[in-house]
């Protein structure tokens, strides 16, 4: 048995989201499906993230345990040929044993995309949120330095969230525009349920002048969801990227040598 | 009656074309018939460009006749909410009478999208050509500043082309790139049929070195389509801008004065 790490992406248009779930299709699903026909044995996939019905992906990276032969870097060539246009895998690699695409990620990062017009785009409707002009972009901007950082983002997650902790690291955050497209790209440890649709949905409250500027700051310091805005809707964000500790790779003998001390080694 | 200006985006992958057709569904369809309930009288429209099956448009012009009364600044919010979200009107204009939206167009852009990987991009299959590296870029715009200039492009054509004339003037062509990215877009008083497409072609080749870096330089000497590469597909294409004149937007009774030479005046 071996495992093997893939990059995945989607456009999440048609599906109920990354979890396989009863009533709508979802990108495991369809995933599992090809990977098990290509594999000649039931595979099950661990994605990184279980993004929402609608949101998309350029990097989500999912490992699987196989039997199967095919190298793999030749898995993408092998399983696209079976995965509809909308799914796509671009990269497979061999993975130790102890390797998992969730517990193991230490970096994530999301996209959301909008187009700003009094109309909206025929052409971007599926990637893009429509947002009517005016905006604010320096208000935003400035907002958005609030979020750099260690802070507890208790307050910046839906119901149903499952965290234990809500404490995160947000390593960057920016926003860029180009003609009228507007792009809001935001790195971190990790994220809670919905948190980078809620920030999203507070900046352009902000840039709106709709809200306070430092509505950040005061989510951080009364804890209260109501500070913040709506939830951006799914369809403008995109998980960019998955990132690893070079840790994540070691086979399960060498992670054991490197979690020992010193003091707790055993004399031969 | 009055004559009205539209600027009109869509998503061309449902659409058999522009032009109205008995087998496919166009664009032209869908918006005479939202613009004939909006206006309560039956309408036709003529565009700028008859664009292909599949191409995309964010900025195509179409010019139509009618007696209703909605304000032209209006009449996309009444035509939008009948349209299907893959077809958006996005500006509305009073012109003359005398205003023709394919005749008078002085000038349009297109631009090319393709998404550079050994994999296709899943979220962008639509609108932009996958293409597999390498490719030299630097030869490829190289290549391109040939075409810039007056030229006769009667190689450029797909058969079934109408121009009377083949010369084009190039007045802008460019090629960008962003991470896997990758955007031509050309600018020109005119372009004949699959023009831009059967470019990009054979730009792709030149970038590859399947084709010498001077084809452009060859198929203006020789007049022959077989020195160029293969039309690209039409997915990646969009009909970015059309431009007119002032004098476009001129009522009738002040082109004729235009149009006069001094010696031509009749005396009072």
């Amino acid at each position: 048995m071996r495992r093997v790490l893939l990059t995945v992406g989607y456009d999440g248009t048609r599906y109920g989201g990354w979890q396989r779930q009863l009533n709508a299709l979802s990108i495991q699903q369809v995933l599992e499906e090809a990977l098990s026909a290509s594999c000649g044995h039931p595979v099950t996939v661990t994605g990184a993230s279980r993004t929402d019905s609608g949101v998309h992906a350029a990097g989500q990276r999912a490992h699987f345990d196989t039997t199967c032969a095919i190298p793999a870097d030749k898995i993408p060539f092998a399983v696209n040929t079976r995965l509809p246009r909308d799914v796509r895998v671009t990269q497979g690699m061999d993975v130790s044993s102890a390797f998992h695409a969730r517990f193991l990620a230490s970096e994530k990062t999301y996209t959301y995309r909008m187009a700003v017009g009094v109309h909206a785009s025929a052409l971007w409707h599926r990637t893009h949120l429509h947002v009517i002009p005016p905006l604010d972009i320096s208000r935003m901007e400035r907002a958005m330095t609030q979020l750099l950082g260690r802070h507890d983002f208790c307050a910046f997650q839906a119901a149903g969230g499952t965290a234990k902790t809500t404490e995160r690291i947000i390593t960057d955050a920016s926003l860029t525009t180009e003609g009228s497209f507007l792009t809001f790209r935001i790195r971190g440890n990790a994220f809670l349920y919905n948190m980078v649709r809620i920030i999203v949905g507070t900046l352009l409250e902000i840039g709106r002048g709709k809200r306070d500027e430092d509505a950040f700051q005061q989510a951080f310091l009364t804890k209260n969801r109501l500070v913040l805005g709506v939830t951006a809707p799914p369809h403008g964000l995109e998980l960019t990227d998955v990132c690893y500790p070079d840790a994540a790779f070691l086979q399960p003998e060498q992670i054991r040598w490197h979690q020992d001390t010193p003091s707790s080694r055993r004399t031969p």
